[in-house]
């Protein structure tokens, strides 16, 4: 049978494509990828839409354990879904190698993902460089830094995700502001001038949603603007197009 | 009212979003931006599953006549659906900056694009530099070679789109081997070993279709190679990672 690997989109239970549903509902277990990413609805409201029974699979079932999603394909159908796109981590790639190995078929439905939905700040996409993010746990770790400064010095756009740590116990989001406060301690020590006082940056919230708030402005603005509830992402814009200036300055 | 910028996807009529499609019924006009990518459908396949007679827009009226498509925005419902995301063209950009700035609401409903369902590659979104694009009309264009540079310069993968012409008396795709035999027309004149003989480069067709093709080889290979029918793009990928290397020996 069929292991289908589908994205769900960035938000809500009908953010899914109606090939997706489709599948959804062809298969007899149905999987959800919940630690890379949030939804902005509750697992009961998309169960219901879906009309499954949905199964959380933590980081431990996914990597530990993945034959537990991929063995049941063998001769029954069975759902792996991703929130945003199909490909979203390595852990999804690593599935699809896996269960092609055990010679599962696997089929794909791509859906929207960050990488392409902030397209709606107005930004081009073709212009954004390498994607960073920055972890929790960030005492010794610059490369959200370099990774700017390379972008930068081919007037490149850098989106910036921001970490989630999620278990069977909390869940942990961080926001644009710690962000911010991050990239200016490490200005502060490296004084490279990527991310300083006058930096232009955009702070997103909640993308694909219609609650959704984007904020353009300095690192001491949206230090302490106020964007809600998760996810956030931030973005350090490169060399701007006019057009995209004009669309920039609805966010100001 | 409100005017509805919906990404459908990048296939098919069931690739639209559940969410896209509600919209879509609600809609009294619906738009197709027809001209910077294509659809593995018929029109007509989309209009019945959808339940809708379809507008094909063309460039003449998305970019010079586009008040025919915002202003009956003003008082009912209106549909403008670009193919993959809602945000793959400045040209889509500018349709939502034009239709705020005449007091019309918008609303934006995202969906896979090209931008993240190479992630079905097996390389890592994230390590994506600039993308770019070659025209047909390239005797005096280097830029798709100097991106490439660039980004290999910092281990990025390089996504390389493909030039598009379609009015309404005829349409033309150009294909992975021209754009190989572009590239090995650059390189043969730069002499920077950016794409010799012996680069590892990706070509794709049909992207987010059951009839998708990846080829992964040299150039020489790529040359000769046949991917069928459009759309095609070329990936050269940067530094690989060994979750990467696996997935590509796969297309090997």
């Amino acid at each position: 049978m069929t292991l289908y690997i589908i994205g769900i989109g960035l938000w809500d239970e009908k953010d899914i494509t109606v090939k997706g549903l489709e599948a959804v509902k062809k298969c007899d277990r149905v999987f959800l990828e919940n630690y890379t990413s949030k939804l902005g609805v509750s697992v009961d409201k998309v169960e219901a839409f879906y009309g499954k029974k949905i199964i959380l699979a933590d980081r431990e079932l996914v990597e530990k354990r993945a034959d537990e999603i991929i063995l049941p394909a063998k001769d029954s159908a069975v759902a792996f879904l991703v929130i945003g796109d199909a490909f979203g981590a390595t852990t999804h790639t690593d599935i699809f190698l896996r269960a092609r190995e055990k010679g599962v078929h696997v089929s794909v439905i791509h859906n929207a993902s960050v990488m392409n939905a902030i397209g709606v700040t107005g930004l081009e996409l073709y212009k954004f460089g390498k994607t960073t993010s920055i972890p929790f746990h960030n005492e010794n770790v610059e490369a959200p830094y370099d990774a700017i400064k390379a972008n930068r010095s081919l007037g490149l756009h850098t989106l910036v995700l921001l970490d989630i740590q999620k278990d069977n116990h909390s869940e942990k989001y961080m926001r644009v502001n710690e962000a911010v406060n991050y990239l200016m301690r490490i200005e502060g020590k490296r004084k490279e001038k990527i991310f300083d006082e006058a930096t232009l940056c955009l702070g997103v919230a909640r993308l694909g949603s219609k609650d959704m708030r984007i904020i353009a402005g300095t690192p001491g603005k949206l230090l302490l603007a106020n964007f809600g509830d998760p996810l956030h992402c931030l973005i350090i814009p490169g060399k701007l197009h006019f057009i995209e200036e004009e669309a920039l300055s609805k966010f100001q």
